[in-house]
């Protein structure tokens, strides 16, 4: 079976598990202070043009969000705007109110909400700012790419960027998988870092074991930040681990270069679908692909792929996403184009 | 001036000023455990038709909504389904998100919403039952009346009840108002009791000094409760004033007799708008009316009367609320209705 | 029976409750924003000597307490230094954690800890301030006078004042019995203002029907607190109802008349046991007496007087705790006074 | 330079990174829902006597720690209690009461409390347990081994979870060294799982990457246990990878292998130590010792070996902390036992 149901189902990349096995014999500091979180924070600066930024490395992008959000949040009543379909909205149980805040969320489309919207939410709170019975958006959160794939252009993110700027809000940026949207938007890195106040880099769904850099760009977001991972039980006693993987990725570029060549068979496979007449559920530039597909055709092409359903679309077809990876090859995209392109 | 702006700006009716005053040389235990807590339960109880009941005094309705709301959910992940017009999602200051947890805001017509709605969102949750990356709702929050003064039918009530059963999840309605709402739907307190989990008797805005009694029907929900309260804060030292404002409204009925002239005042106020050709912006049944008005209709009646601006309606119209209370008279309807009739 | 037991077992003043009645025609604003609450301001500023102070009015002492606590700790890993006598350690089920914060509890002798235990606590964590394995104590907890009713002189206030700036700690007072305080301590309302960060004048248990008056003499703290408490549930509808009372009891400095009597009274009952042999647990200068006593003398006194138990000394003796307060006569006392001396 | 200042200063066990490459080209099912996961938890349960027993794979130990304890308090005036010196009141910022409940802080000597300190304070609390003023215990937390190093025997196990069932509290033990403890100690794995209702079965510092296993013996625990691990950010995408390690050390005992090894090289430290006059600051039967050392002497074996400056004991020596572990070799030991033999 040849797997494209997600980006997290394989081990880490050859490199990482060739650092773990060259790193054998080294000893650490304890909690991410060690000299490979030095050595990653310095080749992701690389990238950055964000000298004040700092960076810390977590474990997996629910902590990573709700860390974030909550350390916006500094008072009980502030809020954060995001779309309706972003991950804290639909998929992490809650844990954004778990820490005590209310999340506005702005009917999305395609995964995207627009500065003209975040500035109709933020201006009707902007106009009621002494009212002590409403919540007060402080932050709006956004992921680049979306969960369904689609990505903000460097003009739409500044836009936002703008907008938070003149609401006095923070910007957040939800990265599980930035790799794959910086692939496939003008929006670069150091975009990134300009734009946002907080933004993390995914590394989880990129190719590592587990991670994911916490960049803040905002200095006076950083205070107190590890002391916050302590108490959620973020602070990894071995951090080494996590900052010895982002070095193998970003000492050379290799984040960059796994995710571009995932995006480039991910847009193999949507031009063969399309070829084949199966229609996009929506235009995704990026590593997850969405199409509509009768249960027949899912049926078919599950002999020998695994996928995976999403949900229904109509009395006909199904929402069904097709991912690629830094595991994915040539070959396996090469079998699932001939497989649709043979009919199913 | 003449005040119609709210429903809270006058001090308590005469009786319970009475009874304080008559009360002023007797002692009493401390923290609700009195025997003026007693006979208000005992009063209460005459219109419930639940003897499993308990009743508890609180002082106000954000406390009381919270309060519940946590106590019904008593699992992190656990989530309450609400109107996006409810009182919980956009006057509370994000109290029920303070509590840890989740509102699903459905989208409200004339501040109700259907079982149907309610079971189409209900479904979905419980066709992912075992997924943990979801909230999972496990109560329903509405108000009756609402706060844009409409009500539920006892047919509406016992379709979301029904909904609520077959979803298990509890229904929790806020009664901030509903005396009036007694006065205005067909639903009877003893309905309420039967149809709900919990629910509460509000006091505040029907002539108390302060007070709101919470009802807790399902007995399963009383455990620790007052601990809850304590610990948030909700447990009043001289409880006895809050049973004995309880029972002077309860013991021969008042409660219901100042809501429902208020509500007949509101009608008489009602009726000589339209008859003037202001327009309702939602057919109220209650004490609480929102006509649209012009800017000049609102100069015009503010030489002599108080009234709440709520929203703009359109380019021309902006919405305007009317309240009664138990302190309106009829003299003071009579004035409203010269002026309105006399053109404004 | 004549009460002794507490000092919250009665209704208000008598002027309250005049006050009451004389306003029953009046109309306010809602929430705290009215004359009444702001005449009460200007009189309890009387006495503070403290322009820049902020005063909000609240129900309790317990929301009172945490309200404060929270607001001061503003980052989660934050705590708050306390006797671990007082009330916010014992008496609120545990209402300061349930914000998220921990309390470092200091063992207290008679209620009251001193400058040099706070200083040696917090060095330790001012030596490990970059510590993200610990906590951080930001503030420190003190009653007074304190829950066994003993006072902090002005010397030692302004001890453990000092100590709090030198350590970047905020002061809070839990004045939850202030009137009886000012009433047996040197210190005065202006010292606790220009000492202190936060404080409250305890309304419930010196004559009031409820009402708690939080002073904020550190404006920093003030930002938001008004959400805040609209987000506890906190913010009275009836504001007013505060405000009339503290206007009441400040205007003439009624507050500090009936607290003193109390006092006065208190003494009498102290000396008139101490004569008859009965021994105090503790030397208290206010309105609580806690006395040593055998189930003997216990039962013989409580026919006719209603007093409180609070735990086993040793095998003889028992504390038991005699209240005064604003409603206490000098009957009353002469009569317990005369039933001592005649032997229990 | 030879370490011993602590137990996760180095990667993992060889055989985890053998798995881990050996594993490199599988696929597998994401957030602990594979086959590792079930190999892993087969593996386990060889060692605990307990078919009820559910197992969930955490990433570190204050994650472990707040989840379980969140999950056993499951009303919000519930509290634990636990040993002063534990690692949940002295180390993990406050991660407990950030959950919202109170820590009962009882004198421990050498990390360890009594079932009879426990039974008096659980014995207050359940005379009181009608009282809503305070916070009521439900949960016993203890650490096996201490962080001192101690151990609880069997009899003493056995005699706290005899008081915790006769209070109905709930026992959970941190086994962050478990390994270490089990060595040490006469109370095997099946006796933990048999007296206590959750533990966990440390990894991180017992030779794995990262890792926790929680062990819930109680069924009743188990309710939506996944669903907090989600909303608190541990419910780790790649669960596999930390099924792998447990799996690589539970198949055929290289757990207890590497732990009573490390152990035993700990005794000869001690031996050594104790032979040159170096007194043990308490006796500890695990891989953590504690030295009574003097400046001079820290210098000479600085020079050397990496050790751990915990505390002041007094004017002339300071507590010293030496760990073992998976990685300590006899070639180290003997150098460390030359070198102080020799003269330090």
């Amino acid at each position: 079976m040849i797997r494209f149901n997600n980006d997290y189902n394989r081990n880490a990349h050859p490199e990482i598990l060739k650092a773990l096995q060259d790193t054998a014999a080294e000893a650490y500091g304890g909690y991410g202070i060690d000299e490979w979180c030095d050595a990653a924070k310095e080749a992701i600066h690389e990238y950055l043009d964000c000298p004040e930024a700092a960076i810390h490395f977590l474990v997996g992008g629910t902590q990573a969000n709700y860390l974030a959000i909550e350390a916006m949040l500094d008072r009980p009543y502030y809020s954060v705007i995001a779309a309706d379909s972003g991950h804290i909205c639909v998929h992490e149980s809650g844990a954004i109110e778990h820490t005590g805040h209310k999340i506005h969320q702005l009917k999305a489309e395609a995964g995207k909400i627009t500065a003209s919207q975040i500035e109709e939410e933020a201006r009707y709170y902007a106009e009621n700012a002494l009212v002590e019975h409403i919540t007060h958006p402080r932050a709006v959160y956004i992921s680049q790419p979306t969960e369904f794939g689609t990505c903000y252009s460097l003009e739409e993110l500044k836009a936002i960027s703008d907008v938070c700027d003149r609401y006095d809000m923070y910007l957040y940026i939800d990265g599980a998988r930035l790799g794959y949207g910086l692939a496939a938007s003008d929006a670069t890195l150091a975009d990134i870092a300009e734009l946002s106040d907080m933004f993390y880099i995914g590394g989880t769904k990129c190719g590592f074991l587990m991670g994911e850099a916490l960049v803040i760009t905002n200095p006076a977001l950083d205070f107190g930040i590890r002391n916050f991972m302590k108490l959620n039980g973020a602070l990894l006693a071995k951090g080494w681990l996590l900052g010895l993987q982002y070095h193998v990725m970003f000492k050379d570029g290799l984040y960059f270069e796994i995710t571009e060549k995932a995006v480039r068979l991910a847009m193999r496979i949507k031009d063969a679908f399309n070829a084949a007449g199966i229609k996009c559920f929506l235009d995704s530039p990026t590593n997850q692909q969405f199409f509509l597909m009768t249960k027949e055709q899912q049926e078919k092409l599950a002999e020998e792929f695994v996928f995976e359903y999403i949900d229904p679309f109509d009395d006909e077809y199904d929402i069904i996403r097709f991912c690629t990876s830094w595991s994915t090859t040539e070959e396996e995209v090469e079998k699932l184009c001939e497989a649709v392109h043979m009919g199913i």
